[in-house]
This record gives structure tokens, C-alpha cells and sequence, in this order.
């Protein structure tokens, strides 16, 4: 109910700000000259984008303002007013004309020098300690791990390619580009670069930008015109950039919803997504800190995995993180086997035994030296714990983690035992894979033993680490697992007789 | 913050209302006789419609209060208070008692000509302009358009029907209309006709009514008793008719969620809905026209298709069209090949080349006399962009309608490779087609072809359209399109094994 | 409006007693020294669990203000203060230091005699009339009739067991505690039995606890250490115990989304769900007893199955139920065919005329004398259909159940034709089955043929229960169980052409 007071009271205040005529700007703000010349023109030519940084703070802070607030409720990780930025809020000029140089997208416009693409070393000018903690997040590499793994390469090419049937066989094609920007890059992140100059028609007559490949781009690991990896806005969405959205579990469903990654449909059906889902009309999803059960009841995605959360009496639970991956052990999705974090977010650099880009052999074992140690394992959970902690006893999230423990290994001898089937079919003959230098991802039963890690065993991993069981059981769960291990069974014993009325005799690969 | 303030004041007022006890409705406004009669009894017997009502702006306005408004901001699109209708609210009577000789469902009812099915021609009344767009957009023809096009109707055949097992082969029944009407039909539309008069044992006693096929039904092209077309409840749920429910994108996902169309789980992991989910308890919801980066600052469903939307400073951006496809280029969904827009909403009348009811040959040429023209399509396009630009620069939209058009391309021709496998399976003789006069529906092959364009095609197109990558990938999209294919060819093979196990040689049809 | 209102003078009223300096107790009401001495430590150890307490109305209410309140309106079913109760809220120490020697996770904890596992029997003490129809639910023996049928245990041992591939065949292995806790029993609920004492090292240094087997475990049949069945923080999740949770669908959703019991899926696509998402933050959730069309104006779950319905004058249309299944006829899911309620929650005792536990033939037949007759069936109906006419006029609702009779009868036909299929496979020596003692869930068809009612006639019933028609259509609905069979025929041709390429004639199953 106190809320309802917290409301009545600002828009008391507010309403004297209304009358007064003045805007909502902080006292003493002010926009820039060059902000205010961008506004001039785009609040009519693109008024969604000018109301919706007027929503946000960007529009009504000071830098100065910003740093009057104590360490732990800042919102910046800097100490002092970067040179230029006194006395003004962060406005489009801000980010779209700083360090022109650096951007090769930056082009002459009405008089100003403007870039497009607003990178992380643009938003690093006030956030720089978030952007050195998502250049160590395994998402800001997401395009490098998987269009320069030759392996997840040629995954990708096996979904997006075009299909042709010659009447004996079904053959795979090599994808456009524009397929991969609208497919697998779409949340990898796609290489934007300047390709020229081209003139475009416009409300406003016809003026010339920089002609952009892969453009829209909002991945997680988008290559920039300056070079950078990275999108803020893929979290955390322009012109508004509100932290209620990033703390929100829907913004992390736009990548995290599929089989092949469904966190968030897991998050929807655990006990957290439950009292989310009921409760979270009456939580502060703007507060910084984060207090826990004062600010929310249940935690979100961010919640365990970035946010700076303290208690009530505001003791640092857990400190704020754009890594991500420093309060995970494992990684639990996009491997054939379920592996400690690697060392690098760059995981192309990884080679298992048998020289494969994989962080495990093909039948499991780690490739122990690019993956985190025993200790560094033992550490990160230890910070997850400390979350946990907050509302749950030792024992409690001891049982947990144990059963995440067994989830691991046993949906990784599931996937052992999909991958022996496959092994038979190559061995027989029966399907084409690497001795004959083949994809691995383009022949049916290829496809179900990638859809055995790929959906079932990540589905059910997911299921077991953030408690919505129904995605361990039948919804892409263990039943699927079990299930897609007995048609690849019986599928080899198909591909075997249909073999052999093809060809009169059982086939058998030469390698 | 505002709007709490807003909240405020309209709290006041509507307090000093309450204290001086006077009901709910607008001054001077009152209910009309007919309407009374009703509630007199309806407040008891079925409380929870008439307090739905009284919740809805009906309850409150009369038509006169409505055309004071500024032409923009009005939700009739009469110019004058129709006969009988001046100075009262609309309730019961005025839309269940109106035109009674019209409707076939009219029955003495307590005194009163009342007709149970309310149906765009009663709604007309005062929405005349919605009617008309309405009756142009396919949604309307929703029933017709399956029910008697002889293709897609042996496809709903196909769904419903009950199968039976002979020990050799599964052999599909005719469905009952019951399950059609479950099925199909539930958002097609059903066809409701008075079969007589029925006694029914209510808690006021026995009554008669009208008996009447196919109800209940909400479906979007329900064939009504007074020979109209359509059902406005379908998305303006009675008996609050809010335009809050309908702009929302709940109110979509009723028919379009499943693997046919899943136009609302694309939404929901787009960066539009991922907005929407976390800021819209932000949004008015209720604004007529409606502002953008005002009232809200992503789109919904009904933001892009449908609204009157107007800039902060109130230039009309699009005007509100009930035809739909009027910002529509083309169909995605629903169609072995995407295909511009048809020309009349009656896809019925559609024929190609190869005397088939559908709007593309089975190898995916258009029958272009029935589609639009590449002006009209243009026309249509440059609509729907107009929305996009209020948010985004242009060669943003352009590379996102790039990525369609290579979207739409290429998933085509993957249904063209699945279509490939299908004919060599008719052609040998492993499944019975167009040429054994067979339903192209009933065989396990037939249904993992129709399933490439019915469920993954039509996904992935969504997943471009909307910006909702997975269901472009993992989900349903092109990892599905490319392993339905794969299953598709190992399929055949293993029906050609199986067909000579059984009759010793490989099988032909006779055609 | 009036709920902005009612907001506002709720606010008025608390910003009184925060300017008074009075803590949000209620007046007179006092905190028991044993919940203080435990908050002394678990306000800083738990931050999350006491805030959330706080929230709560068991930290803010005595037993007495709770029985000042008119029958309809109370939350407690019981007539005077339980002893020790008196002028205390309800805390930490009122649940779990109750009745100590009935717990045997009883334990010393700082001077206090303490139980971890709160369990019906506790909350029993003011909530008696909820337990007593809890353990009529058949919901309160989910573990029993899991674990205790010899069929679904073996279900559930194919769903967990991992599998191992020998080169010919794929075989599932027995599965381990962990897995089926973190599986099947996540829901059902799993066994807590006390394994000795342990000690944890905890944040005050290390301490001594009870070591529980089966935790952690919030499932609704959970077995509890003190010998009573269910959990009820499976709906009421801890420590807040919120009405408006329970009354939320997401809640259900837990366990009512996945594939085998979509309740939550086609709720959401439904008309019901779909006003639900778009009006429910206008709704009172809080209110006992409900006020239809007053709190809110669509049902949720715990509407139709549970909740004190009343109209706006106060009459009651529904009475408060925990047994659920006293407004429902049918049981749809979960089972081969659909059948009436049993009469006993405790199904393990059920045998049909084959000796199987289950509550139809193999073919179909009701096992009728462990099922409700036809007049409970009929009494059943007529409490869901008084729901129903609260909105909705008795030709509508007759409407509505014709079609769930007749989704009864076209589902269970459709398992018919897929069990059919599967006796033709072990007649033919294609599989192994009941006559061989082998597990019916274990081989590719039978998971086939399991899919089709575990999946496939479960969502078209629920669909046409709840009426979220896609569930009836492509999305797990008719498309799904029909397609099913159609590839269960083939699969038994491949079976056959397989075998005889392997062992030169058609298998055939001695028995």
C-alpha cells in the first residue's frame, strides 16, 4: 500500500512542476546545443524515437547529478565529468557525435558529425566498468564463437541453407548472407560495416548515410564500424534505456525463449516465474541498489545473474556484474556436453584432443585446459550461493545444486548414447560425418542427435538450475530425450534396410 | 508520472460523484426503457454481464456526448443520432432488440422482440465505417473461405476426422459437425442457424428460445442468423467493448499463437513486445487517436494494423483500418506458397493455372489475376512503413523489408523441395494424390509436407515480419524446415523399403 | 476509476500510521517472543523470507481480528483462538514449532524446538475445512499414485532412466532418487523422510540440522516427515501466503503447462485468458468473498475450480472448495481414456477387468465401480455450470458441454485407433509389451503411442474444456493425433520391413 502513497506524493510534486510550467528536466539540466539541433528535426521526423528518450533518464540527468549519489546507488562507474559533458543531460548528440574519428560510420549530417551505430566505447564514456565486464561476458564474442568456429559454422549453414531435391536426395545449399543477419546473427549479432555512401529519400528530401551491411542489428555480439563487439541496446533498449526493462525476464526471452536455449520459458513455470508473474505490479524495478523482498519478492533474470542486490539493512549480497558468467560454473546450453565456463570468452581458441573446436570430446570428457579451474568453479557458485542464501537455507540450495549436479551428468550420458547411435550410422555407412568429411548437421538423423542436446538436454538442465520441471520432463525433457534416443534406434535400423533395398547389401563407409 | 496525477483527479471527480450519489453515467445521459427491463431481471440472473457492461464506456455514453468530440477523437463514425437512440446510453436493448425482422433469431422474450446473436449489422448502427473495412478484410470471410474451398476443406477433414486401424492401414473418418465447430471452426467462425424453438429450464423457469447450430461461437468469420458475415466480439469482448482489450496482444493470440500462425509468440520475443511486456502497465491503453511515444511507446498487434495513430503533435500517421490488410503486402501464413495479397476477401474464387483452388501453383507461381498488382502492393507497403518511420530511420525499414522479401523467397523454396519429395512419392505409387483423387492431407509424408509451409515456413516468415528471431531458427523456423525435408527424403526411402517387403517390387500409381 | 479511489484513501489511512510512527500491525496485535527471538537472527541470515512474511497478512493479523469478520469473509475456518494463539500474529514459530513431537524433523535449534517442513497438519490449526478437502483432492496422493501404480511407475522409470546403446539397441536403464525428485516427483511431490542429523556451516558459524531426503520439494503430493500428505506452499507460495497468488494462473502453470496437461497453454489462448491479460490489473484479487463482475470480469483457474464466488448482491453462486474435483465430472489428462472422477483420491487401488491399475481397459471401457456414478457426475456438472451462468445463458453452456462430450468421445476413439496400432506391433513381434512383461513406454511406438493420449486427446479436451481452440487444432491438438497415427501405421511398416532385412521373415511375439 505504500506505494500507492509513493505515488500520490510524486505526482503531487509533479503536478507543481506542471503548473509552474517548467519541464521535467532536473533543475539546473540543460540539452545540449547540438542535441537541441537534433531535436529540431526529429521530434517530427521520428517522434517515437524523441518521446521515448524524453521518458528516460538519459534526458534528465546530469552527469554532475548522477555523481552527488552515494557508490552504491549510482548508476554511472565514473568518477568525474568527462571533458564536454558538464551540465548537460545525455542527449542524441552525446552518444551519436562523440569521438567521431573512431566510428566509420560517421558521416557529415546538417552540419554535424553523427555516427549511426552507437557502440559500447560510446557508452563507455559513463559505464565504463560495464563495458569491461561484458568484454569478459561470453555474449559479447557471439558472432566471432560462432561464425569462426568451423563446426557451429557449418551449424548454422545446415539451418539456414535452401534445400533442393533431385529425386533421390535432399541437398543443403549454402545460405546469403542476408538469411544468416535474419537468422542465427540476429541475436549473435551480425558484422556491421560501412559498404559506401547512399543517398536515400527521406521525409526531409533526399540526403546520404553510410550504407550499412547487416543492418537492423541488435545482438549481443555485434561487430561494430569502430571495431567494438557488443550492443547495449540489446538489453537494454534505446532511446529510453530503462533498467525496469533490463531487469525484466522479458527482455532476456528474446534470445532465451527457443529449445534450443528456453530459460525463460523454465523461468515462467518455476516458483520465482510464479511470484513474478502474480507479484511484480507492486515491485521497484527502478531502485539502485536492488533491495531484496523490500524492492521484489522473487528474483528475475537479472536478479541472480548482474544486479547489484543488497538487504534491507544494505549489506552487499551480491555485487553487480555484466560478465555474467562470474556467478556460473558451467555452461549448461550450445554444447554437445554440458562443460565447466571456459577460461576465454573467445572460444574459437579452444581445440579438444582430437582437434575439434569443442570444449569436449565427442564422447565427453573435458578439454580441461581452456576451461575454468576446480577452484575458479568453486567460486562462482559460491556468489550464485550467496543469492540463493538470501531467502534459502544451506541445506535447501545444497539439495539443489546436487540435483543440478546429476542433471549435468546424466543428461550428458544421454547425449553419450544419441551419439554412439550416430557413430553407427557413419561407421555403417548409413549417413556421411566427419571421416568423410561431411557435415555433421545436414542428414536426418544428424539433426536428431543434434536436437538430443541441442533442445532435450539443455531443456532439461535448464529445468533442473532454475526449478521449472515440466521442462525436464515432458516438455522437451527426459521424455524427449528417451524418446529421440529409441527413433534414432529404430531410424538406423530403417536407414540400414532401406539401404539395402537401394544397394542390395548392407552399406559401409570407406574412411 | 503523469498519469498517476491523471489517475488523481479523475479519482476526485468520480469521488464527488459517488458522494452525491448519483450513478456512474454521463450527465443527462439515461437508459433507455427496453434496456431497464432487461436488467431488472439480468442483474440477478447473470451478474456478471450486466457488471461487465456497466465497467464498459456503452454504459456511459450517449451518441450525442460521442459526436461532440473533435472528428479524430471519436469512436463512432456516424454523423447524427440514429432514430430512438437520441439521449439514451447503449445497453441490452439497443443492440439485442434492434431490426428485429432482420434476424431470424428473434423471439418474444418477457414482452420484448429480442435477438440472442448480435451481429455487425446491428453494430453498424453507429460503427458503419468499421463494418465496411471489416467486410473487405479476409477475417470476415473466414468461414467460406474454408468451409467451401475444396482443398482446405479436406484439409480440416483430415484434422478432425476419427481415425480407425484395419490391421493394415489407418484410415481417416468423416468429422461430425460438433468437432468442426470445436475445432476449425472456433476461430473460422461457425455457421448459426435457428433450428426451431427450445424449451430451456432457466432459474426464472421454463422459456423458449431459438435453438441454434454451431453456438456457442466468437469466431471471426461466423456466419449469423440475419445472413451477415463476422463477429465484432471476436476482438471487442462483450460486454465491456474496452479498446484496451483489443489493443492489447492478448486479444490476437486467441487465433494467432499455434504452429500455424504463431504471430503472437513471434511478438512476444520481439524487441516491440519485449518493451510491451515490461513498460506497458505505463501505457494508455485508451486513448483515441493514439499518440505515439505518448501513450506508448512500442507497438502492439493493433498499433501496426489496425489504430488511428497520430504523432505528439496530432499529424495522423495511419489512419485506423479494420480492413487490415490495407498496410498488408502479403499473405504469410495459411498458404502452401506466400503470395501478394488477394484482390477480394473471397479466396474462394481463386483458381490457378492448374484448375486449384489456391493462389499459387503447387510450384509456387502466383495466380497472379487474383492477387494484387505490384502498385497496389507498393501502396500497401509504404502504409506499414509509415508506422515504422515514426521510430525508425529509413534505412533501418529498408533492410528490414530486404530481409522479408529474401525471407518470403527462400521459404518458398524450401516448400518447393518438400513439394518435390511429395510428388515422387505419388508419382511412385507410395502415397495417394491429386491423381487417385486422394486427400493430399491423410498420409503421414502428406502431413509432414504440409507441415513445411503450414507450421515452418509460415513461422519463419513471421519470425522476419515481426523481428522475432527464434521462430525463425530453433523454434519452428528454418532448423525445423531443413530436418522436416531430411525426415521427408529418408521417409520415401523407407515407404519404398517397406512397400517392397510388401508386395516385392517397388509400388507406381496408375495415373 | 473507484479503484484509484480506494487507492487513495487506502494511502491516506497508511500514511497516517507511518506519520504516527506505528508499525503496520494490526492494532493491539503483537509478534509471539519465540517468532522475535527467531526474527533476531533471520532478519539479517533470510533477509528475503522475513520481508516477505512481513508483506504477508499472517504478520499482521491475530486469530481474533480474523473471526470478528462475517462468515463469507473469512480466510480461517475455524470457530475460536486455538490455545496459545491469543493476541499474536501469525509467525515463524506459530508453524514451525507446532506440535513438535508430531514432526520428526524436529530439531534443537538456539533453545527452540523447530521443524523445517511445515505441512498441512500445521496449517490445519486455523485452516482445518482446506485440509480436510485438500486430502479428498486427488492432487494431496500425487506421489502415491505416481510411485504406488505399477504402470506409471514404470512411465516414469522410462521417462528418467538413462540410456545406454550396445550397438543394436537403445536400453533404458534404471533411473536414480536424484532424477525422479528433480522429474516426475518436482509436481507429484517427493518423499521427506529424516536420514539423521548433519551439520551445515552456515553464515552463524556451523550448525546442526535434520538431513532430509527428497529436498528441496514443494510438490503437491509431497510426503511429509510427519506422516501427512501435500504441501500447501505449492499453490500459497511462502512466506507471504498471498490469496491473489493462489488466484493467478501463473501459479498453476508450474505444473499445468507442459505438454501432458496444457491447462495453463489454453487458458491463456482462451477469451477467458485473453480479458484476463488485459483487464487483470484493474482486478481485486485480494477480496474473499469474490465479487463477480465486481473484482473481476473473466475467470482465472482458481475461479472456476476453488474460489467463494458471490454475485454483487452477495449471494453465493459457488462455495469455497479444496477438493476441486467437486465441480468436475471428468477427469481429462493423465489418463489413456478419459473417464469419470474416481471415487477415491487414492487411485492406486483401482483395477480393471484385466487387472491392470488403471481406470479403463486397454480399449477403453470405464472400470466403473471405482469411478463417480451418473448422478454425481450430473452434481458435479451442475456446481461448474452455476460458474458458468453467472455470465453466460444456459443454451451457451449447454453448447459448451456437448462439445466436451463429444471431445470425450472422439479423443478416446483416436487412442483406440493408436492402441490398435500398438497391439498389431506386439502381435507381430514388431515390440515388446505387456505379454513379454516388458514396459509398454519403453520402444519408439510405444512412446508414439503414449503421445497420443499423454499429449495429444489431454490438450484437444482441454482445449475444448476451457476453449483455447488451437490446443484443439495444430498446436499438440486433432492435427497432432491424427498425423500420430498416421506415422505410428508407417512406423509398423518400417518395424516390419527392418525386422525382416535383420531376420529374413516377420517377427512374431511368443505368448
Amino acid at each position: 500500500m505504500k506505494r500507492y502513497l509513493k505515488h500520490i506524493i510524486k505526482a503531487l510534486v509533479l503536478s507543481g512542476m506542471i503548473l509552474n510550467g517548467t519541464c521535467s528536466m532536473a533543475a539546473g539540466a540543460k540539452i545540449s546545443d547540438a542535441t537541441q539541433a537534433c531535436l529540431g528535426c526529429h521530434e517530427s521526423v521520428t517522434p517515437g524515437i524523441v518521446a521515448d528518450w524524453k521518458s528516460g533518464r538519459h534526458s534528465k540527468t546530469t552527469i554532475e547529478d548522477a555523481l552527488k549519489k552515494p557508490a552504491l546507488e549510482r548508476r554511472i562507474s565514473i568518477d568525474k565529468v568527462p571533458q564536454g559533458m558538464s551540465g548537460i543531460v545525455i542527449g542524441c548528440a552525446e552518444c551519436h557525435m562523440i569521438n567521431p574519428a573512431a566510428h566509420k560510420d560517421t558521416f557529415e549530417h546538417n552540419g554535424f558529425k553523427v555516427h549511426v551505430v552507437v557502440t559500447p566505447a560510446d557508452c563507455a564514456e559513463c559505464h565504463p566498468v560495464e563495458r569491461d565486464e561484458y568484454s569478459k561476458n561470453i555474449m559479447s564474442r557471439a558472432y566471432g564463437n560462432l561464425v569462426n568456429n568451423p563446426l557451429y559454422h557449418s551449424l548454422m549453414d545446415s539451418v539456414n541453407g535452401v534445400a533442393t531435391f533431385d529425386g533421390k536426395k535432399a541437398v543443403i545449399g549454402k545460405p546469403g548472407q542476408i538469411t544468416q543477419d535474419d537468422s542465427c546473427l540476429y541475436c549473435h549479432g551480425t558484422k556491421v560495416e560501412v559498404k559506401g555512401m547512399k543517398t536515400i529519400n527521406t521525409s526531409m528530401g533526399e540526403m546520404k548515410f553510410p550504407e550499412l551491411s547487416g543492418w537492423p542489428s541488435v545482438g549481443v555480439g555485434r561487430i561494430n564500424p569502430d571495431g567494438t563487439n557488443g550492443s547495449c541496446t540489446s538489453c537494454h533498449p534505446r532511446h529510453a534505456f530503462s533498467i525496469e526493462v533490463a531487469r525484466k525476464p522479458a527482455t532476456c526471452s528474446e534470445c532465451h525463449k527457443g529449445p534450443d536455449v528456453p530459460a525463460y520459458k523454465v523461468y515462467s513455470v518455476s516458483k520465482h516465474g510464479n511470484i513474478y508473474a502474480a507479484a511484480e505490479s507492486k515491485w521497484n524495478f527502478d531502485a539502485v541498489p536492488w533491495k531484496i523482498g523490500e524492492d521484489f519478492t522473487a528474483p528475475t533474470c537479472a536478479t541472480c545473474h548482474i544486479s547489484l542486490l543488497v538487504s534491507k539493512g544494505g549489506e552487499v549480497v551480491a555485487k553487480r556484474t555484466h560478465q555474467m558468467s562470474d556467478r556460473l560454473p558451467y555452461r549448461l546450453f550450445g554444447l554437445i556436453y554440458s562443460a565447466a565456463q571456459p577460461k576465454s570468452p573467445d572460444t574459437t581458441i579452444i581445440r579438444n584432443k582430437a582437434g575439434l573446436p569443442l570444449p569436449t570430446e565427442l564422447t565427453g570428457e573435458p578439454a580441461a585446459a581452456f576451461l575454468i579451474d576446480a577452484r575458479e568453479l568453486a567460486a562462482r557458485k559460491a556468489k550464485m550461493e550467496a543469492v540463493c542464501l538470501a531467502c534459502h537455507a544451506q541445506q535447501w540450495v545444497d539439495g539443489h545444486f546436487a540435483r543440478l549436479d546429476e542433471s549435468i551428468k546424466t543428461t550428458n550420458e544421454m547425449t553419450l548414447a544419441a551419439t554412439k547411435i550416430l557413430l553407427a550410422a557413419w561407421d555403417r555407412g548409413l549417413a556421411m560425418g566427419l571421416a568423410q568429411h561431411d557435415s555433421i548437421f545436414n542428414e536426418a538423423i544428424e539433426k536428431m542427435w543434434a536436437e538430443e542436446w541441442l533442445f532435450y538436454a539443455n531443456s532439461t538442465r535448464f529445468a533442473t538450475a532454475m526449478g521449472g520441471a515440466d521442462y525436464g520432463v515432458f516438455a522437451d525433457g527426459r521424455w524427449a530425450m528417451s524418446r529421440n534416443i529409441q527413433k534414432m534406434s529404430d531410424w538406423l535400423k530403417f536407414l540400414a534396410a532401406a539401404h539395402k533395398d537401394l544397394h542390395g547389401k548392407a552399406g559401409k563407409n570407406k574412411h
